[in-house]
């Protein structure tokens, strides 16, 4: 299978967070590239990188950025792929910067955000694997599995609860 | 076709928002269904609803609801289509209790939050087009003329930039 | 006596903060279970939990949880049962998600909600105690002698303010 | 039955908030009292209030305050009866000062918080009938029927979605 | 003189806002032209824009957004002209999204943020003024009269307090 | 001179913020107590101790607490002696749940707010010691003193920046 | 008696909320002047001001301002006479920046601050009255008349609850 | 060259922030001079560096305050210098205190307001180049190619991105 989902970050520190968005795609075993586009740093190329990536088969991407988070929205505004946004913790704001700078974009151009840093990024990868899995049986399988694993995981962490003291 | 959308909101109140959300539905001719479910009041028929959306042909899931808003999480926990929910603006708190209820998921259970109130319900129903038109190429062309459409509306209305006064 | 109260928390990670509600109920003495349900993991189980406390004899549920914390609101749309909500501390937001997420229910399901963290725990096992107590005098006596006890300590603590420098 | 509950506010101007409290202790048929107590204004009339509570029968206090709402803590501080505060909206910050300074309370002196303004109030008459009704069958059985209401109410409101424009 | 600054808005609904700046300009006799240029429904002409201000001879451009505001952050991205940013008061959250949205830049590329809404619009065209005025002694001129003017309003309006009631 | 400042505060572990008001009082050379003093845990004695404040000859007072921080502004319910609080940073939220509960006073009951933490602590001192001040020329002379120290102290700094990288 | 109090203001528009500190200061019966003072628009009429105020006889000044309120602030790094702040309620973020940027002075120059609008300008008035009152027994008889007043309007609301609808 | 810039601060604990703007404009070889100069305990210093300033040649005032930050607004208020003010972030609030004390100046005065914290620091540093660029080709040609460094130092981290574990 082909690359089906792009993950983009606005910079190589935000990966500590985007790995676990690749994780979970390396768990459903879905196809996907990696790579750092800055909307402030490099706009040409993320320009490109939008205006590409359905002729290239893509389909879903997968961006993660944190303070004034343009790349979510801006990518956004060169496709009609659905673009989920992560807001990467920053440095003075704790991510509520990221969170509204990706969040609040004007009707017309939407992005699909989940939460603040590491659950985001993690349901970041979920979200793109649903999307895929409502025309994809095997996808679905695979995220049925890690349903049901992380309930027995509840169940039997509720089992050792103040057992370690 | 038969029903691909359902919108769901968790009270009446909530339709001056997520009507907007089923306009754009009707512009991009996806069918749709509309109802309330209350994740409070009504937390058997949420369920039900969940569990039952997949076999029925539904393909995303847009929930809208506001304050604590527990609709969009506690519906993707019980399914694994994708969910977005709209954060619809609350009496006291504007919306930031509506948003941060919906979008600060844990790791697990995604979300794909947009903005609070009007413009997110616009975004709500493109983002459901976008997640089916990444599989339907007519409903791609719809969503590309729709946003030629709002670019040229853009254009004009810089014409005439204070013009009326 | 038998079991009272239900100490629920959405994940094992919440026990830091939820052992302080279950370290009061042991200081007064007060029968209780305590076990990890997840809202969005195992939201099944938190239905059954919630559909058949009151007839196991339960009297009062805390439940704890952070971020989009929709498990103390979930249980409480499913008992009639008082649910005592405890706001655990979240890693970007510190909290104000959790509390927001918990406190801000629709008119028609309340959640007793108490503060972030630790000092909330210890309330919300002080609280569950105060609604038995209003009907079980010796639980009132331990009550008692515990806001004694702390007031002791607050006079004795004066003391020796500045002494250790 | 005697008066079991006390509902009190720190302003004439609460009423317009609190009355919904008593609105639901009047369908819950629970006698009830009512007044102004400031707790900067009326200090000493406070603490007598809360000194002489249970005493008189009382079992729940719902105690409603805006701003720097330091009336159900300090009325927390003198009682052992639950407290159950009620953060009125406020001028400036909409209510969030007034959230916090309710639910914010240092370990050892709980206060049952409820939402900001009529939702809230709402929901400490119903928290108050629940905390009665877990010693009280026919409370039950009236909250009981007000639950199947108004999720009848949800049932129907979804009918007529859309119908009136 | 040829136009010296460019007044662009995400929006025709920013005019409201934007006017501002554009009165102060006219007051210090800079020529500028406005225009609309959305970020995210127009980026291309935002590009084109941004690429070829300062060929064109502009000296400084001054752009307004409201929500997630990308409009000031991605013009400055593609030019080296220094941009001033007005984030434009939002339906939600007051501003304080556009605020963030456009001040949290990364390092790297700055934008000049002013305060939300009306008073930052005006800020704006004395700001751009200031910037050419360090180069212009005629229209530091101006702005010294105008800060001379303010200055006797302030003195004036001192006289008058408490006279109308 | 007899003890013309009492310092209160919550809690024993506030006095490592409150430290930094009784170092100013000496420095200032003006004579104080120091106590703990609990809004929540020892009312009676809180009201006692502002109940008595005038007569004992204290000219001011400053309180310090900490989350829902009801010292300050009860204390100031039951005199007319000007009351400072000190908002001290709290657990969740850094203090701004102390500061709200501290500063939004109702009309009527004025409590003097400074700034959360350290600073807020130091500035309680020269506050109070500036009230007496307006009244004692000697502590003003020693105000005076310390203003010319500190202004010494930024003065030399601005020599070395930078200097010892 | 000479003028004893100087309420100023940084706008003419801030008359509306600060006329309630001259009210209360006209209740009180202690001589006051007031007028406009802006920081940023006169900044050597408010130093000059801040430098005279002691030597004209002020004990207090009550300074109110709005948005990025550097009013109190100001004056008070110009004089040792003792600071009231006020915020104004802001027209972006209803007074939380005003609030701020009075409040949070570093240590060494402190300004008392209080509540956000109205109910901090009637507090500004009487808080200074309290500080002139520490040293002048019939101001204080009139602050106790008044405290003795609003509490007697408290018991009579009380009496009212509920009557008039 | 004579200095261009001037960069002060509010104290010389400000330094690790500010650094980073003096290395921009080490590394773009714009001459300046820096200081610590305090709105609060040097008020008379900082008005006369603001009234001197333009006359000794300076083009931008570059200045960086925390909490209540009146140093960047103040100095505005005294010269007709384009002014940068950068949040230093503060001890409890992070930095949104600082912000917002400095971007929400009224309007008539403006201040061209950063990111908190380092990143608002080289971006000061920046948007200071940019100014004098704007009518100096080197200071462009270097700007440029910074711009050109920092898009090249994307594009190589993204080849590694994942490498190093």
């Amino acid at each position: 299978m082909s690359v089906q989902i792009a993950v983009v970050m606005g910079s190589k520190s935000d990966w500590e967070t985007m790995q676990h968005a690749c994780q979970v795609l390396d768990e459903l075993d879905i196809p996907y590239e990696k790579q750092v586009v800055s909307a402030h740093r490099t706009p040409d190329l993320m320009f490109r990188f939008a205006e590409e990536a359905q002729d290239r088969g893509i389909k879903v991407i997968i961006a993660g950025a944190g303070g004034a988070a343009h790349l979510p929205g801006m990518i956004a505004s060169k496709t009609l792929l659905p673009v989920i946004g992560v807001p990467v913790k920053s440095a003075a704001l704790n991510g509520l910067d990221s969170l509204l700078s990706i969040v609040q974009m004007p009707g017309g151009i939407p992005v699909a955000t989940v939460a603040i840093g590491k659950a985001g990024a993690i349901n970041a990868g979920l979200l793109a694997g649903q999307m895929i899995g409502a025309f994809d049986r095997s996808i679905l399988e695979r995220l049925n599995e890690r349903r049901e694993r992380i309930k027995q995981e509840v169940l039997e962490s509720s089992e050792t609860l103040g057992a370690d003291e």
